[in-house]
């Protein structure tokens, strides 16, 4: 159950990527996240690789709402992979983060004037265009900013994806992208297409998170390529590129069959390929953003034990020095994860504790009934998978200040996020009467 | 549907306070949490009313998790209430308002050693002591700032309430407390009254949140009686006060059957005076912890209408420049909201709208199924009843920043937390490389 460089060493202390996490959550404190950069940089280049191998171009994005700061951003730029981003506020980060502009992606449902403004000013690679109204403001941006735009149109080709199973429906009731069975994805095509303001470069559909099942790629792609027929048809069309989105599933706990990375792209790659040679078309480049199956695993949180509570005959709740405030997702999706004491590793799990956080809500437990050795106050929960969507859903609840964030690699941390502190909590807050804070 | 001093103009505009939302929305920029200040004054006085009303002494604490922010602790101090914070960040917060120590409680089940010290240090008011570790805490922190520590005793009297229900468990299965039924609450009391540490207040319960069925209070109350007949027999302890917590319900949409905080408080009242006439007790303190039932009705958020998506035969999407960052309790716990067009007031109400955030993630709804009218690029839509667990569980999901929040009264708009800025979101990053953010 350990990732990547994650061993336990004789001493019992968890270690990541060289480090002994006892000494970091000494050194930075806790709750802490730790990421394991090599494991991340594993990722990146498995993912690379797959393209090369099938000796197919294609470009590996990653997904900035996945985890996003200025030094994740850096990494994804020495792996040489491009980034996504879906708001003003991730584009700033790659920008002050020295992110190369061109190989950045715009996402998003909702661009608002200001942000389309920004990414053009910086020369961005390209927006994935979601709507019509969308459309609109790129068309207003292009004449202001007197240049073409490239954009790939996202479309919702009717195949929820999640986990263990596919769904192929008629018209997905989402609130992204142009729908193809309806004809949105063509008339949005004549549109693009017609309008100088464009360069069309191709599609782009994401099927959903957290997919074990690699045939469902392969259903989006044979939808998308019967929409490809008919365009080439009436508009002579024929993508450069074809973008597949993400949604790539990693392991959180035991039975969880996640796939490695060659296995989701190679299933991607051996569709279009089919489907291209049925129609005649050259092999389009393949664009994929990963963001979860990148950070993921690499991420864990460490966290001090507090209080314990034992319900007689029901259950026992240990409670440590964070919770839904620095991962949401137990909370918000149910979700599930596994952990050990990082202080203590070789202990015998004979015991079965819930651990809670300490917001003062009942909803905020991290983990039911997970099996440890017998728990004191101050040992050292580690707390695995917590990489993706945990900082980046990381909130003040009960004005909880966020944790730091460090780098672990042969040997070396190196602190990426600063812990938050009180005074940083009222730094917004101004006062009601003339007595300003201390 | 309107709250508070809420009205639509001649015009059409939404007026909050005396102050038009359209205006604000030009001023202030959007997403935008508005408060109603004259109806959080309203509530806060009508809670406290019930008690003098009733000729019972009472102590009404507002629960910061709520909402916290320097204006509104420094409006609770204005208003005369007690006041509950969590966690080291509320009490900071609380304290850089200058509000006065000794009207705070400090509540949690996961209280830190450092918490405890800040706390006892400032000199707040009790403690409302969860668990036994912490009652380790305190003793020690006791010794060490040589003085009596002043605590209730939180206890889970096996009642569950929640909206239109409440169950009565033997053993209440929650992180929070001590066990009534198992013996953990005659176990603490023992402890504490025989610790030179502790000044023992009396006894906590807290039963749930948004209840409606007041009935559920008394249930409680008379739970907590029959230990309180025990304990006095064994024990010789009469409580000074009794804390029967928050959790009244308000009314988010049609069809919520919330009560006057008289209502609540009158239940409680009734059934604390009926229980300690049956046993020969002078009444205690009555000691009550409204959050929601304070800001809850009284905030507003307004947001900007952005793109639109029909698919076709199945439902219209309107997007806005919000979503989850600002308002997490439709995805979090599928909370329902009211909302009409700020600008547009009284155009007829005849098209069926889903309200969805900005946030790349399909779960970001903020409303399903609103009825609006005819809604167009850059109208205004306001959301009712966002006060209570909007901006206290706002985020930065999507690195999108944290609105800014306005109090409003008599005619006058107050900026009481700034909106965030994107340099303020890479504040805490710190560089992989050695290029430094510009």
């Amino acid at each position: 159950m350990l990732y990547g460089s994650s061993v336990i060493q004789p001493n019992g202390h968890l270690e990541i990527g060289g480090v002994d996490t006892v000494h970091l959550a000494n050194q930075f404190g806790t709750p802490l996240y730790v990421y394991d950069v090599a494991h991340m940089r594993q990722q990146a280049r498995a993912f690379k690789r797959a393209f090369t191998e099938n000796n197919v171009a294609g470009q590996v994005a990653y997904a900035s709402k996945a985890f996003s700061c200025v030094a994740m951003v850096q990494l994804v730029e020495e792996e040489g992979l491009n980034l996504d981003v879906v708001s003003g506020g991730e584009l700033y980060t790659a920008l002050s983060a020295g992110f190369p502009p061109e190989r950045i992606h715009f996402h998003g449902n909702n661009k608002s004037t200001d942000e389309i403004d920004m990414a053009v000013k910086a020369g961005i690679g390209c927006f994935i265009a979601d709507n019509f109204q969308e459309l609109l403001l790129l068309e207003k941006a292009s004449q202001y900013h007197g240049q073409k735009i490239s954009v790939l149109l996202r479309t919702t080709p009717g195949v929820k994806a999640s986990t263990h199973e596919y769904i192929a429906t008629g018209q997905e009731d989402s609130k992204f992208g142009f729908d193809l069975e309806s004809g949105q994805v063509h008339e949005a095509l004549k549109y693009v297409l017609s309008h100088e303001a464009f360069d069309c470069l191709g599609l782009h559909c994401h099927i959903g998170s957290q997919i074990f099942d690699a045939n469902a790629f392969e259903v989006a792609v044979d939808k998308i390529y019967r929409e490809l027929e008919l365009r080439r048809d009436d508009l002579g069309f024929v993508p450069k590129v074809l973008n597949l989105g993400g949604g790539f599933g990693i392991r959180y706990v035991e039975g969880d069959s996640a796939q490695p990375p060659e296995k989701y792209v190679g299933t991607m790659i051996e569709a279009v390929k089919r489907q291209s040679s049925r129609l005649g078309f050259a092999v389009p480049e393949i664009w994929i953003e990963p963001g979860r199956a990148i950070v993921g695993n690499a991420g864990t949180t460490l966290y001090k034990v507090g209080s314990q509570k034992e319900v007689p005959n029901v259950r026992r709740y240990l409670a440590v020095d964070g919770g839904m405030s620095d991962n949401l997702r137990p909370a918000l999706y149910d979700a599930k994860y596994e952990g050990i004491l990082a202080n203590r590793g070789w202990d015998r799990c004979d015991r079965t504790m819930s651990v809670a956080g300490k917001c003062c809500e009942t909803g905020d437990m991290l983990i039911w009934d997970l099996s440890l050795p017998e728990v004191h106050t101050d040992d050292l929960l580690a707390v695995f998978s917590t990489g993706a969507y945990g900082y980046s859903m990381s909130n003040n609840y009960n004005r909880i200040p966020r944790p730091a964030v460090v780098f672990v690699e042969n040997g070396d941390a190196r602190l990426v996020v600063r812990r938050e502190t009180y005074e940083d909590l009222v730094q917004l807050d101004l006062p009601l009467k003339e007595s300003v804070i201390p």
